[in-house]
């Protein structure tokens, strides 16, 4: 598997599995809509700026992010570690909006309450079958 | 919800999230099969002892299990944060020990290469439908 191939298994997935780590040390995970955006090795989210995580993110970028995709005789995941920026610049909140996030930000686009988590790729391990295949970006 | 709803709720998932931190700091998530015995708030998996959550979990007993059921219009989240034990002993191996388990540790349950995590959880945080309930236990 490349790098190339690997990013193209992230991001067919649905869902991510998202960890950082709290001020008392201990590692919290949340499951998370597939990122909006993935532009190259960074990972774009849109989250609620008055969450835990972008708390624990803002004390301590140090994050994973976790994919998977169970069928029926074949088991697949992937682990991605590597930082975290809490983005609440206008052009970077742009970048990931969509029209139905009002429903979440009811103030749009510009919205206080709304920001983005950038997530950069440092590390990958992809399972498969048993094996494991490690990547560094 | 009660702590036994949230138990309950738990033991009937198929996938944990299970995530530690490694020695750079990092949170770390893999998939596990869900915790084979629930003990009161001790959840008990079986691994392989030269995994690297072993070794993780050794160097740091910090530990969160993440479960989740994403219905048709409903979403549930269950992100438990507490201490895990790599257990080696006998008599624990024995605890959670099933006949197929000889597929993956030749050497039956008495396997070097076979241990127990056992997580005992310290607090919650249930998600439903844009609510969190916490739990301390």
């Amino acid at each position: 598997m490349t790098k190339e191939q690997l990013i193209e298994f992230i991001s067919q997935q649905k869902t991510a599995f998202l960890a950082s780590v709290n001020s008392e040390g201990y590692p919290v995970v949340r499951a998370m809509l597939a990122p909006r955006v993935i532009d190259g090795t960074d990972f774009y989210f849109s989250t609620n700026t008055s969450s835990s995580k972008v708390k624990q993110f803002t004390e301590n970028c140090k994050a994973c992010v976790y994919f998977y995709k169970r069928g029926r005789f074949k088991y697949q995941g992937a682990t991605v570690t590597g930082t975290m920026s809490v983005c609440t610049d206008q052009e970077t909140k742009n970048l990931i909006w969509r029209v139905g996030d009002t429903l979440f930000y009811r103030q749009g686009k510009t919205d206080p309450d709304y920001c983005v988590l950038k997530f950069t790729c440092q590390k990958a391990e992809y399972y498969c079958d048993f094996k494991i295949e490690k990547f560094e970006f």
